[in-house]
């Protein structure tokens, strides 16, 4: 019998890369996968070398004694306390989202800027607007306008690329600029790209007063976290179009489960005709998952040749067993 | 006094350029415009050195006695017999819509491969379709996809560096390829982009034969124009999913006026929820239209120094004269 490492994969949408990640391994590994549920996890954490989910339950910590590795499987990630997991553990993510929401963004932009949806839902009902023919205002083009990043980070990079092809002038900023940067930026964008990570100096960083400094036929697009604009402010900002438009895909607040309805926030952002909303399913593709499959196959093989596991972005330092004081 | 050449727009349109084209004009010239109307150039072109318009009516060929230079303002032509212009008049074309036109064909195929306008309507009401926690289905991404580009002029041209942008691969046929290659592009291709001019050739070129070659998965666009594509066995195709999907810009219709409602084909092609149709509206754009206007400005500026005209299509031969038999 070979000496097969064991992985648990305790995630909702395992089946739909666990096969894929099967494939993808190149070293000896046992996989077993489940439900995200501490319940199916206590049975089968225990002999685990390396886990695949978004949380280790505290209470499993101690139960978890031989995990080294645990890969959230997407961006960001969950545990940010190193004694939510046993000492040595190393957790890491995976990106691969960045190309789906950069095309969002190109979707996003366009939509808002031409119309063309509209144009498409009247022409329904045989209706031609926007025919330089038969009557119609001209829309406006991306071609020649100016796009202001903030974040530069994967997503940045991939819309960037995108911008320059499509004759978009590019600025950029990192959002631990200086105020006067992000003011500068504002206030000469056409199109601003939210594409930066939630952190504490980041939450809240567009306020009512910056988003007055926007221009007015400008558009919006957040693709990184809600909070990072100020809910209340953003509405008002959208009701009386101190800029033209915005294309939100994060939200304030999410259901628990897949038949809750609910909006993503407390302000009627959905009954604005100004904004495109969508429910947070910019990065959610096929390619996509299929390509987090391969990259961490390839971390939990470089964990089994014992090279240096990429994406690290917390190791545990709990060092307590069962029945030990938590 | 100095010698101004005499310029005459026709066009129901000049109101959104002809400022803007007086405006580019360097050499002189006495710019006089007004409708689409026979009864109101029959009083304007006698004196007229150049012309913008869609068409000069047979009628008034004889009275344009000092016309040398008639302008479309726009792609295409509608002068194809030499004798319906006096000789030696030149008429020449503009083009500036390759750019709006390439936006359009990625809002399109962001659209079709993504659902992301459902997964909006659907999150108006507070459904979560297509968030990867709460369940959903897997979108598409146009990257690493096959576009197959049918005509590459301008507009191919302009899809193409888009698409390398976005990491699409790109093939790329002249709309006189041998029908082996339309073949071999048609079954390999994940998007068709039809983006050449309706010819004795090209007219029907896309038989409901070729259309069953397409992939099951593949996305149609068609920029060009209706006819290229054989109306019936494209509503088949749509209706039947003998490939996902289409965008369609251009018709087998069009409606006479404003305020007609008209739809773009004898088959309802509105009833099918896999195509995205709009009115001939990814080109009315107001940037396009001061493109056309500084170009259309630099022709007249060519004629009256002496210079060559850019954009020749045609050039008149008519002898006759008021009175002659026509």
């Amino acid at each position: 019998m070979t000496d097969a490492r064991k992985l648990v994969v305790f995630d909702d949408n395992a089946p739909l890369y666990v096969d894929l990640l099967r494939g993808a391994l190149e070293a000896e590994w046992d996989v077993k996968s489940g439900p995200n549920s501490t319940i199916w996890l206590r049975d089968h954490i225990a002999d685990a070398d390396a886990a695949i989910g978004l949380k280790l339950p505290t209470e499993l910590r101690c139960k978890a004694a031989k995990l080294k590795l645990l890969l959230f499987p997407g961006a960001g990630f969950m545990h940010r306390d190193p004694e939510e997991l046993p000492e040595g553990c190393q957790h890491a993510n995976v990106y691969e989202h960045e190309i789906p929401v950069a095309e969002y963004v190109f979707l996003a932009l366009l939509t808002l800027a031409t119309g063309q949806t509209e144009s498409a839902a009247a022409f329904r009902h045989g209706e031609w607007l926007g025919n330089g023919r038969v009557g119609g205002a001209p829309r406006r083009e991306l071609f020649g306008g100016m796009l202001g990043l903030i974040g530069f980070g994967h997503i940045g990079r991939e819309v960037a690329r995108r911008a320059e092809a499509f004759g978009l002038r590019v600025q950029a900023i990192r959002s631990k600029a200086a105020p006067e940067a992000l003011a500068a930026l504002l206030s000469t964008s056409d199109f601003v790209v939210v594409a930066c990570p939630l952190t504490p100096e980041t939450k809240g960083m567009l306020t009512g007063e910056r988003l007055r400094l926007m221009k007015p036929n400008a558009i919006l697009v957040n693709v990184a976290r809600a909070e990072i604009v100020e809910e209340a402010a953003l509405f008002q900002a959208l009701r009386e179009r101190w800029f033209a438009a915005a294309a939100l895909d994060v939200w304030y607040r999410y259901p628990a489960h897949a038949d809750e309805r609910l909006h993503g926030s407390q302000y009627p952002f959905h009954e604005l005709p100004n904004v495109l909303a969508t429910p947070h399913s910019s990065a959610w593709t096929g390619p996509m998952i299929a390509r987090r499959a391969r990259q961490m196959a390839a971390n939990l093989d470089r964990f089994a040749r014992g090279e240096p596991i990429e994406r690290v972005v917390l190791t545990g330092t709990w060092r307590g067993s069962c029945g030990s004081p938590v």
